[in-house]
């Protein structure tokens, strides 16, 4: 491939000019500490798991009907994904309290929420990417209230698939963040599911805990070794041929 | 626990009285095939893993919000669930044409569908669970339009998250059904899934195909020993005491 454009870099990826318009190239590297889920801020090859990771998650929505920026994969660090408008807030959901909802708020962490929670955060580095109302979203034209609407819809409908694929494997999602962006079809927008699906943005504690000394189990805890361990458990760490993403790749 | 009252002995199932009124012991048997997915018939130690099956989806289901009979297993064999009023109609989702979808219209199985498609089977064996329309089920008073409505958004967000917990473990949700019941609180109805999520209600394909001779990966196809699998990938295999459940069982 010829060399191409960059069009921005991030913490934790790089944005290049796409094959044809309306595309991105997506590069995944191995630095960048999430705001909102904590997980380690560099960590060797964890660009090549983020790149798979995202890809099956994204992969995976698409083929139950929620629209995402994904593509194709293309390599180890790379992944084609279509160019959107990205609504400048990381939209949370919450199952489980933890993070800002037990600073902020004081629920101990690790409490089980009555509902899944949806917040807003404005997607500004320099401001530490503050919690929003609706209000502040409507009055600044972030978005309007039928994307908020839509967007509640598509974090909830990611929640219930993410979570499922989750529990399948004994993790639970605590909590995610999302990136969502507009895109055009002629007249008709609408919103798909963009940036990335990874540890990097989902809070996942294990739920395969072994036996304490004393005998009892103790409450789910973080995923050690959160890139390989899901990667490992979902079967897409980069050696393992058994398992094959084929269907779901080309969508 | 003394002797029990028997109220219903299906094909896959025997229901006995609870410990208390509006709860239920249903009891997994080792017989019984699904009139809508295919499976054997019979399988020593199926109703072992249908019991931890069912109740793995279903405490899942409870966890994320979707409301079901599921309690608490009992032991082996035996659940206890909430009473429900079952409405007569057996809820199929379908995101990939298979069984009857193939057989009445002719869609090569296999083929994804444009989006989930939600059918209705009236629940009477002796006429062959026949598909019914909207409008027969209304007409006829199974259920009315706004139990419809709620129908089919339980149903999509158990098509979301079960679909997640397959792909989770490499396998495809081609179709399944469900049953619904109403359970009241006071004067308030509402709609819960009852019965059981277990590979008789399940047609489940295996995406880890290992490749064929000629070197190329066939279409995902029927997950072979389907109960010992599914348990096996979702770690709750009577024996497996590392997963535990712990979490997700009270609820
Ligand atoms: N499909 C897309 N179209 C356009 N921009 C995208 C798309 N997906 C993600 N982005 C943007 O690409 C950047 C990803 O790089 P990242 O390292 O995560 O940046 P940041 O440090 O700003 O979070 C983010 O700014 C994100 O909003
Ligand atoms: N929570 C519940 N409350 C009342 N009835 C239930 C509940 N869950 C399942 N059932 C009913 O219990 C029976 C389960 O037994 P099964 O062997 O599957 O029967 P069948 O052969 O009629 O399908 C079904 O008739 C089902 O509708
Ligand atoms: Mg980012
Ligand atoms: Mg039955």
């Amino acid at each position: 491939m010829a060399r191409r454009k960059k069009v921005y870099e991030g913490k934790a990826k790089i944005l290049y000019e796409g094959p044809e318009p309306g595309t991105l190239i997506q590069y995944f590297k191995d630095d960048g500490a999430p705001p909102v889920a904590v997980a380690p801020a560099a960590n060797e090859g964890k660009g090549v798991l983020n790149n798979r990771l995202s890809e099956f998650f994204m992969s995976g929505l698409n083929t139950i009907g929620v629209p995402t920026h994904f593509i194709r994969r293309i390599n180890m660090r790379e992944q084609l994904v279509r160019m959107a408008e990205i609504i400048p807030l990381e939209v949370v959901v919450r199952n489980f309290a933890a993070g800002d909802l037990t600073n902020r708020l004081g629920i101990p962490e690790g409490t089980p929420l009555p509902r899944p929670i949806v917040e807003y955060y404005f997607k500004d580095d320099k401001l530490g990417t503050p919690l929003v109302s609706e209000e502040h979203i409507i009055a600044f034209n972030w978005a309007n209230q039928q994307d908020l609407d839509d967007m509640i819809a598509l974090a909830l409908r990611v929640n219930d698939f993410l979570s499922g694929v989750m529990m399948g494997v004994g993790i639970r999602l605590a909590d995610f963040r999302l990136e969502l962006g507009r895109v055009w079809e002629g007249e008709f927008m609408r919103l798909i599911v963009a940036d990335e699906i990874s540890p990097d943005s989902c809070r996942l504690w294990d739920m395969r805990m072994t036996e304490g000394p004393d005998g009892t189990i103790p409450d789910p805890g973080p995923l050690h070794d959160v890139y390989t361990e899901l990667a490992r458990r979902l079967g897409v760490m980069p050696s393992n041929v058994t398992h094959t993403t084929k269907p779901s790749l080309i969508n």
